[in-house]
């Protein structure tokens, strides 16, 4: 951005934003795409489909800003208002471009809407020294419009798919081309198991107040980041940055690192046990398919990944993993015992490399003084049929889905670590 | 609302939303409590962790609106600046609440964070005549302040859930009091399965336009909703503004309408079979276990629920579910045969009442000409042992997990309409 710059803002135009229908999910994606473009952006407003609102607002910002990013607003509606109010706000008259109109009448399957009276004929209106950004996915386009000088706006319809293809087509060179100095910004992030955001946090004090690269630590459920970012003319330069303090977290937090960017505990392990040309089957109690499913939403899932017995009633853990009736009225269906032969057993009957058996109490009902809600065993065992058994109580305060989705967690991070220790 | 008002705005205030590392889902959240208020809001704003830009924000929206809500800048960092900056705006100065010291203090178990230099004490300094908003969850509290008259403040911290239980325990009722008139919003929800969204709303075109109640529909993947609004005194009053508008939708509708407001396919499914006394398991092959754990994320589940085989690769198929080699072969697995089979089988395997098999392609690798990423095959069979085969081709811009969540969707969506025409 030049020197002399002011900064973009972004405004969302939707009634159902301020009712609070949905989450303003576009706001957040092209904020990210404008910090890596290393963009001075310090605003965001929100108004609703109200014409009067709308000028006033895209008034202040031309007089603060030298870039506004628009979503919404664009549609055939009489609620989509957005290129009246812009155009309106500079008193410029909007023309039809008639090619528009054609290329809207090809994308139509619906013979209806060919209607030359249709209400979507609005979107081919814009002012006349306005640039088109085509909307490969949709009927509505938007535009790049310059109305005084030193002041651009541009405009995306609200659906989120529609407007990240017309980003990625058509505004992301230009805003480069015109705003971006030669800096950007370039994002290398490290992800973290079985440790929690804040003791990761307190080990990194001195990272956390570096500039260049910043250091930022996230959390999920379960999941940990830190993510480098490096402000660079190019992502060799940049990488040179993030790369002495990547080495430096690697070697301080080692085994807790599971992966980078892309990489999920299902998808590391998917490639570790592909390597070894090693299977995994599984026998869920508590998760229900949860831990199948984590892995099988991995494509390439196929290669390691053979299948599972979901014996959420007692009588298919005896039926189908031959735990007798005996152990289960003794030890109960959570248990170490029970959890440890569901491993065994079906390792042998699916014919598998590796197993995992997990049973526990995911709540709300079911718990007891002995064995609260949270309460999870965990059995995995491998091609040497050594067994590794573990036990957590989860807080009280989780609900269901945390406790089956933390225990999955905790399976998928327990293997990781076993197949570490014995990396071939 | 007084006839002379203005109207509520948000300002969410971190630097972190600008650089879009997180979701804004506070301000949808407030959003969403604003208008079942029946509170006019029509703004909503964010700016980063920056003393000016919040001061000339907190200005600007004192000039135009009675009630703003700020969520962030609470803790205890250098960057957390909203008190300051909002008392500045007003050239007001902060005192510290000493009984906020020795409280937040209590709620240290690390001692030594209980140091009287720790960072934390800046939570304690509000202006004078501010009302404190406990927070039960954390250390920062909020404030309730009207530093001129007609203009009034409410600060929460950006921690959702921090935020959430403030609003509740203490914002709720002061806004509800002081701000909403005696009409208040009232929602009831419709759930529709096996219906598109444009589909719904061509139907309705003239309940869209009502004014009290409204109708809005809405739609995530593979379920579509329409939300009936109502402005009313009471909640009986309102009951009795949606009903005539639900009964002419359900009329219109009747089959394709599954349940209304917290319902889900799964829930209404294991209502449905624990009435009957009925039972039932899953053969899984593409959606690897996503079937089965869509009904285990319900409390309550194993009523009805007893446990699926996850067979991903074929020899699990065979072994587990007695698919013979020669129809893996012949037919693939893949197939309406196939499917058929597996349900057959594990209904008889696993000793239940209802069967449901699943068998596709869920991609983005394993499609052929014949057979493309997106066919799926479901069979379902029930009691009486007749078979009930679905074939569907979904289409070929979904990718994996989209496919995997809407053949979950047909799956029970097939399953409520066969239960439906067999009521008892």
């Amino acid at each position: 951005m030049s020197p002399n710059s002011k900064g973009v803002e972004i405004l969302s135009i939707g009634t159902e934003l301020l009712l609070g229908n949905i989450v303003n999910t576009n706001a957040q994606w092209i904020s990210e795409r404008l910090s890596q473009l290393g963009l001075n952006h310090f605003r965001q407003s929100t108004v609703g489909d109200n014409y009067d609102r709308i000028i006033n607002a895209i008034q202040e910002i031309s007089k603060r800003s030298n870039l506004l990013i628009t979503t919404g607003g664009l549609g055939p509606t009489p609620d989509d208002l957005t290129t009246e109010a812009i155009a309106k706000s500079f008193n410029v008259p909007l023309f039809e471009r008639k090619h528009l109109w054609d290329e809207i009448k090809q994308k139509l399957s619906n013979s209806k809407l060919q209607d030359n009276s249709s209400s979507l004929r609005k979107q081919c209106f814009f002012p006349n020294n306005a640039q088109i950004i085509n909307n490969p996915r949709g009927t509505a386009p938007g535009m790049i419009w310059e109305p005084i000088k030193g002041f651009t706006i541009l405009t995306f319809p609200g659906v989120p798919s529609e407007m990240k293809t017309m980003w990625e087509e058509t505004a992301f060179e230009f805003i480069k081309n015109k705003f971006s100095d030669s800096y950007s910004f370039f994002s290398n992030t490290l992800k973290f198991s079985g440790i929690g955001e804040s003791s990761v946090a307190e080990k990194i004090n001195d990272l956390l107040n570096l500039k260049n690269p910043t250091v930022a630590p996230y959390a999920n459920l379960g999941e940990v980041k830190l993510r480098i970012t490096a402000r660079a003319k190019s992502e060799l330069e940049a990488k040179n940055i993030i790369k002495p303090v990547k080495e430096k977290l690697k070697k301080k937090f080692s085994k807790f690192i599971f992966g980078e960017d892309h990489d999920t505990l299902p998808s590391v392990l998917i490639k570790e046990l592909a390597k070894r040309n090693e299977t995994i089957v599984f026998a869920e109690s508590c998760t229900g398919g949860l831990l199948s499913s984590s892995i099988t939403s991995i494509s390439g899932a196929s290669k390691v990944f053979q299948g599972s017995i979901v014996s959420y009633s007692n009588e298919l853990k005896n039926s189908l993993l031959n735990i007798s009736e005996e152990k289960l009225t003794k030890c109960g269906a959570v248990s170490e015992e029970v959890c440890e032969a569901m491993a065994i057993n079906v390792k042998e009957k699916l014919r598998s490399d590796w197993a995992i058996a997990i049973s526990g109490i995911a709540g709300p009902n079911g718990g007891s003084q002995d064995k609260p809600v949270g309460l999870v065993y965990i059995s995995i065992t491998g091609p040497n049929n050594h067994i590794t058994n573990i036990k957590k109580i989860f807080n009280s305060t989780r609900n269901r889905i945390e406790i089956q989705t933390l225990s999955v967690n905790v399976c998928l991070n327990s293997l990781r670590l076993i197949l570490l220790s014995k990396s071939k």
